[in-house]
C-alpha cells in the first residue's frame, strides 16, 4: 500500500488524484491540504479519512475548524505554510502530489524532499523556477521527482529502461491549443471567452490561457530541462492537435519511444503514485482505430512568442526562468481580469525579461524574492487599464 | 566489442546487418555463411576479415574453395548444415544473426541457444514452427532472443524496463501491404508484378508476397505469442499504412507504449546486436513533421484470409503453425512459378492446415518432418497449371 499526501487536493489535478486514489487500491490518502474549499475538505474527511489536514486560507481557519468539529475529525490539523509543510513531510508518506498552484508550492516541495518523500510533481514553478536547485536536493536526497504532467509522464515512461547517455532529445507534443493556425493579427481580436476554451483537456483558467498562448508549452521545455537533465537544443516541441502521443524521446541510434493515452490526467497520475510499477487501470482506454489520425506540425513561433521566449529564458538561466513565470503569471492575472489585451500577454512578459537580468547567483530565498519583485512590477507597469 | 556470426549473410538481412557492423565500430564480424552468392562471399572475405565461413548450397563447393584460396583465406571453412551449425555456435561469438530463410534456420539456432549464444532472430521458420520448443530452450540456456524484425524489435523496446504481469496487449502494426482497401474480387486480379510491389520496404520476392496477402503479418502475430508470452487474445494488427509506429504495447493502466522510427531496417539490427544498450546511429532518422500525418484502421480479415488463418492455427496449437507455414511457403513458391493463382493461396493455406491436424506432441524432428511432409503434399495437390 502506497501512502500519498496532496498538497492542493482541490483542484483540478488534487481531484483527478483523489479519484485514482478512490479507484486504486493499493494507495491511501494519508495527508491533505486545501486553500479555502471546505465542501471538497468535508467531502475528501468523510470519504478517505487522511489522518492529517491542512488549511491554507488564513480567512477559512475558523470555518474549517468548525468543519472538523463537526466531523468529529480525530487526525492532525495544521495551517497556512506550516501546515503545506507538516503535510508534505508526514512521518509514513511515501509519495506528495505537489498539486497545488503558484510559488507557494516551492517550499513545501523542497521541505518534502529533505524529508525524503518521493515527489508527484503538478506544481510547474517547482521546476520553472527552481528547477536546478530542487533537482540537486532530489539527487542529494536519493528521492524521485515523478512528473504528473502528461507530457512529462509520457518522456518518463518513454525513458524506461534506458541511460542517460543515449538520449539524442526529447520530443514534446503540445496541441497547439485554440488558435493553432491562427495568426499575430488574429491574437489580437482574442477576448477571454475565447482563451478560456482548450480543445482537448479541460483546465484551470490560467493553465487554458497558458495552453492558448503556448506558454504552457515554454514552461514544459523548461521543467523537461530539469527533469531530464537535458540541454534546450535537444528539446523540441511538436504540434499534435490529437494530444494522443503524449511525448516522445529520441535516442541515439535514432529509435523512438512514445507514450500515448486517452486524454485523461488520471493516467500520469496513477503512474506516478505507483511508480516503478502499473497498477490496474483508471484511466480510460484509447481507441487508437476510432481517433483514425495522428498528425504532426512545426510550432509557429512567430505566432505564438512566449514559447521562443522560454527557450530565451532558460538558456539565459539563473532566475530568468523564475522571472519569466512571475511575469507571466501576472500578466495572465491582468488578462483575466480584463486589464490587458491577450496579445499583449507575450510582450510584457518579454519586456519584464529584459528588465530583470543579471540578478547574480540562483537560491531558493532569491526566487522567492524575485517572484514578489517581478510581480510588482508588472502590476503596476502594465495595468493598462 | 561484440562479436558477431551471420548464418545467411547474403539475402536483404544480411547485407543490412553487414552494413551495421561496417557502420558500428562496437561490433565486430567473426563467422558468415552465404549459400551460393560467392560474389557476396568475396567481398565480405575482403573487408571484414571473419575467421570463419561456411557455404551451404553443395553445387557452390569446389567454386567457393577456390575462392578462398584465391584470396588466401586463413580461417576455418565449412559446408552445409554442419557449417552453419559451426558458424552458429563458434567459441569466441556473443551473438548470432539468424537472417536465413526457410526452416533450415531452426537447427542452427537451436545449437546457437545451447552454445550459449544470443540469437538476434530474424528467420521466421524458428518461432513459427517451433517457437514452443525454442523459447524453452532459451530459457534453459538463459539465452536473449533478440528479435530483428521491425515490429517485434518494437514491441521489445517498448517493454524495456516493464514487468510481464503488466502487460495488457501488443499491438502489431502492418503497412497494410500493396492490396490494402481492395476486396476479394481484386485479389483475384492480382498477378505476380502486382504483388511483388511493395510500399514501404524492399524485401525479398518471398515476403514482399506474404506482405501483400498479410500471411507476414499473421507469422509475426505467431512470433510474437512465443517471444513475448502473451495470448492470442492480447495481439491485435492496426493497419498503419505508413510504417512508422513499428509496434506498441498497451499496459495494464491504459498507457501505451511504442516505438517509431524510418523504415529502415538496420534500426532493429543495430538494437538487436548492441542490446541492452543503443549505439550511435546508423539507421535513418525519422522527419515525423515531414510525413505529418499516422494512420490506423482495422485490417480487413474478411479480405486478407490468412491473417485470421494465422490465428487460428496458433490456437489450435502444436504443428498446426509449422503446417501453416510451410503450406503458405509452397504455395507462394507455386505462385511465383505461375503454377497458382494469387487468389489460390490462402486456399491452399486452409485447406492444408485442415489436411494436417491432430498430428500428436511437437518436437523438433517432427517439425522438421511436417515441414517435408507438407511440402510435398501442397506440391502434389495444388500444381495447378
Amino acid at each position: 500500500m502506497k501512502k500519498i499526501s496532496i498538497i492542493g487536493a482541490s483542484g483540478s489535478i488534487g481531484t483527478q488524484t483523489l479519484d485514482v486514489i478512490r479507484k486504486d487500491s493499493g494507495l491511501s490518502l494519508i495527508g491533505v491540504s486545501v486553500h479555502s474549499n471546505m465542501s471538497k475538505l468535508k467531502e475528501i474527511i468523510m470519504e478517505f479519512h487522511p489522518t492529517a489536514v491542512a488549511i491554507t486560507s488564513e480567512k477559512h481557519y475558523e470555518e474549517a475548524k468548525e468543519l472538523l468539529n463537526e466531523l468529529e475529525f480525530q487526525g492532525e490539523v495544521s495551517f497556512g505554510i506550516e501546515g503545506l509543510i507538516h503535510i508534505a513531510t508526514l512521518h509514513e508518506v511515501d509519495t506528495v502530489v505537489t498539486s497545488l498552484v503558484g510559488m507557494v508550492g516551492l517550499k513545501p516541495t523542497v521541505e518534502a524532499i529533505k524529508a525524503g518523500k518521493n515527489i508527484a510533481l503538478a506544481n510547474k514553478e517547482t521546476l520553472v523556477a527552481a528547477g536546478e536547485i530542487v533537482m540537486a536536493l532530489a539527487d542529494k536526497y536519493h528521492v524521485s521527482i515523478l512528473p504528473v504532467d502528461s507530457e512529462h509522464s509520457a518522456i518518463f515512461q518513454s525513458l524506461q529502461g534506458s541511460r542517460h547517455e543515449e538520449v539524442e532529445k526529447i520530443i514534446l507534443t503540445a496541441s497547439g491549443g485554440p488558435f493553432r493556425g491562427r495568426d499575430k493579427a488574429y491574437l489580437k481580436t482574442v477576448t477571454k471567452e475565447m482563451a478560456l476554451k482548450h480543445p482537448n483537456w479541460v483546465m484551470g483558467a490560467k493553465i487554458t490561457v497558458d495552453s492558448s498562448t503556448m506558454m504552457n508549452k515554454g514552461l514544459e521545455v523548461i521543467e523537461a530541462r530539469w527533469l531530464f537533465d537535458v540541454g534546450y537544443d535537444n528539446i523540441e516541441v511538436y504540434v499534435h492537435p490529437e494530444s494522443i502521443i503524449h511525448s516522445m524521446v529520441q535516442y541515439r541510434d535514432n529509435s523512438i519511444i512514445a507514450q500515448l493515452g486517452a486524454p485523461d490526467m488520471r493516467l500520469p497520475i496513477q503512474y506516478a503514485l505507483n511508480y516503478p510499477h502499473r497498477a490496474l487501470a483508471v484511466a480510460n482506454e484509447l481507441d487508437l482505430l476510432k481517433i483514425g489520425n495522428l498528425s504532426f506540425q512545426k510550432p509557429d513561433t512567430d505566432t505564438f512568442r512566449l514559447l521562443d521566449l522560454a527557450y530565451t529564458a532558460g538558456r539565459r538561466g539563473g532566475l530568468q526562468t523564475a522571472v519569466m513565470n512571475s511575469a507571466n503569471e501576472e500578466a495572465v492575472e491582468l488578462f483575466l481580469h480584463d486589464r490587458i489585451r491577450y496579445y499583449r500577454i507575450s510582450e510584457v512578459v518579454e519586456e519584464t525579461m529584459d528588465q530583470f537580468r543579471n540578478l547574480g547567483e540562483i537560491t531558493l530565498d532569491k526566487v522567492l524574492e524575485t517572484d514578489i519583485q517581478v510581480r510588482d512590477y508588472v502590476r503596476r507597469k502594465f495595468k493598462e487599464v
